[in-house]
C-alpha cells in the first residue's frame, strides 16, 4: 500500500525520509520545491496536488504547521478530501486543535474514509531517528491497521476517540510550558536572594522537583544557551490552541495563561526563534538578574 | 559532643532518635511532654529550657514550625542565645524565612557561636529512615565541623553562605507547587476535552513532561487519594515565606503567586489538612470535572 505525506517541514521531512528508509512506496506533495526533490532523489514519486496524493494512496499522512494549514490542505480546492475514497486512511501527525481534528474527521468519514489524529512530541533529532512519541487518537482498529506505518516513525500509543491525541499533546505542552516557567522563577529567586543558581539545580534536581525540563532546561539558563531546540514560538503556538481549547469547552487554564502572557513577552522582544528554555531569560529581565555565574 | 535537639514533633522526633541510634549523648526539649518522654525512654536526656539545651551541649538543633517559632527559642527568656558560648552550633533544620536565618545568624555570632541553616526536605517516612535531603547554607568550615551529625538524618548539601539553605529549599517549594498544578491543570483540561487522564498520564509521562510530581500526584490525582504526604497547610507556609522573601527582595513570583492563591482556596474548602496533591481537588471544581475514571 502506497503512503502519501504532505508537509515536508523541518519535522515532516525526516519523518518521510523514514517511510523511504521503511522500504514504503512514497508520494510527497509540499508547497516549497526543495524538500520534494530531496524526497524524490530518494525513491519518492511527487504529486502535484494534495488530491493526487489522496486518489494515488491508501495512507495519507499530514505534517502541517497548524489548523487552517490542515484545514486548508484537506477541505481547500484539489484538497485531500477531493481524492478519499471508502477504506483510505488519512493521518494527521501535525499539531493542531482537538476542535478542528474533530470536525476533520467528520468531513473524512462522510467520504467513507477514516481519520486519526496522531501529533507527536520529540524534536527534528526525534524525527531524523525515527523515536518519536506518537499520540493517536481515532478508532482502534483505524489505528491497528496503520500502526506499522507509525512504528517507522516513532513510539506510538492509542489515546482515545478523535481527537484524544491532540487534546494528550496539548497537556504535555501545558505541563512543559508550566515546568520550564517554574525552573526559571525558582532559579531567578535562588539569585536575587543570593544563592548560587547552579548548587541550588544540583541540591534538588534528585527531590520532588526533579523533572525532565529541570535536566533539560536548568543547564541551559544558567549558560544562557538558547538555540533550539524547540522554539518559544512554536510552544506559543500550541499554548494559543490550550487556551482555544479552554475558551470553546469552558475550561479555565490559569497556568497556560500565564506562561502564554510571557512568551508573548519574548516574542515581543524578539526572542520567539528561541528554545522555549529562554523563559529564563523572562525571568532575567523580569528580576533584573543573570541566571549565568 | 553532646547534642542538643529542640522541636520533636512528626519531623524533628525521627531524626532526633536516629541521633540516638548513631550513638551521639542527646539533650532534648520540646514544649509538649509526650515525645520528650519517648526520647528520654531511648536514653535521651531532657532539659528544662532552650538555654540549658544550649549550655549543656555543643551542637543545638532545631526543628520548629516556622519563623517566629525559631525566633521565640533562639531570642526569647531563657531561649538559646542565653546559653551560648563561643565555639558552638547552633543547626536550625526548620524551613523559615532566608531573611529571618540570616538576621538570627548574625545575633548568634555575636555570641561567638555559629549558625548554620538546614532545611529539609523528603517528609516523615524519610525523616525516619534517615535519608532527608538536607541543604546547608553557613560558612564551609562549620558545616565540615557538624557534617557527621548531619550524615545521621540525612544527605547533605552545601549550598552557600548562611541563608543559601532555606532559599534552596523555597526554590524547591516554588517547583514542586507549580509541577503539581501543573499536573492537575494538564488533567482536567484531558477530562473536558474528551480525553482519558489515565491513559493521558501513560502518554506523555517518559517525556519532557515527566517530573517526580507527575509520577507522585497523578496517580494520586486519578484515585482522589489526598492522605497526606506533605500537607497543603504546609505548602502555603513554604510559599508564604517564598512570597515574603519575594517582596522584601523585590523579586516577581508570578507562578509562585498563583499557585499559593489555589492552596488558599483549598484551605478556604477545608483540605487545608490534605496532600498538596489536592490541587488535582482544586482543579476539579474550578472546571467542574471528575479526574476519577
Amino acid at each position: 500500500m502506497r503512503i502519501g505525506f504532505i508537509g515536508l517541514g523541518v519535522m515532516g521531512k525526516p519523518m518521510a525520509e523514514n517511510l523511504l528508509k521503511g522500504g514504503r512506496a512514497l508520494t510527497v506533495f509540499n508547497r516549497s520545491r526543495p524538500a520534494v526533490e530531496a524526497l524524490v532523489s530518494a525513491g519518492a514519486h511527487a504529486a502535484g496536488s494534495p488530491r493526487e496524493v489522496a486518489e494515488r494512496c491508501g495512507v495519507v499522512v499530514t505534517m502541517l504547521p497548524d489548523s487552517p494549514d490542515v484545514r486548508s490542505v484537506l477541505c481547500g480546492p484539489d484538497g485531500v478530501l477531493e481524492g478519499l475514497s471508502p477504506g483510505k486512511v488519512v493521518v494527521d501527525m501535525s499539531s493542531i486543535a482537538p476542535t478542528v481534528s474533530r470536525e476533520l474527521c467528520a468531513l473524512v468519514e462522510e467520504r467513507g474514509a477514516d481519520m486519526l489524529d496522531a501529533p507527536v512530541s520529540g524534536g527534528q533529532e526525534k524525527a531524523e531517528k525515527g523515536t518519536l512519541a506518537i499520540m493517536v487518537g481515532g478508532r482502534e482498529a483505524v489505528y491497528e491497521r496503520v500502526r506499522d506505518v507509525l512504528d517507522l516513525m516513532g513510539r506510538s500509543l492509542h489515546v482515545g476517540v478523535c481527537g484524544a491525541g491532540q487534546v494528550t499533546k496539548l497537556v504535555n505542552q501545558t505541563i512543559v510550558a508550566a515546568n520550564i516557567a517554574a525552573v526559571a522563577e525558582g532559579l531567578a529567586f535562588a539569585r536575587r536572594a543570593g544563592a548560587d543558581p547552579e548548587r541550588v539545580f544540583r541540591a534538588i534536581r534528585g527531590g520532588l522537583a526533579g523533572s525532565q525540563c529541570l535536566e533539560d532546561k536548568a543547564p541551559r539558563m544558567l549558560e544562557e544557551r538558547y538555540e533550539p531546540g524547540f522554539r518559544v514560538e512554536l510552544h506559543a503556538k500550541d499554548l494559543n490552541n490550550v487556551l482555544q481549547t479552554g475558551r470553546d469547552l469552558h475550561v479555565a487554564m490559569p497556568l497556560a495563561a500565564q506562561v502564554m502572557e510571557m512568551m508573548q513577552n519574548l516574542m515581543a522582544r524578539g526572542c520567539g526563534a528561541l528554545d522555549h528554555g529562554a523563559l529564563g531569560r523572562y525571568y532575567e529581565l523580569l528580576n533584573g538578574v543573570s541566571l549565568k555565574p
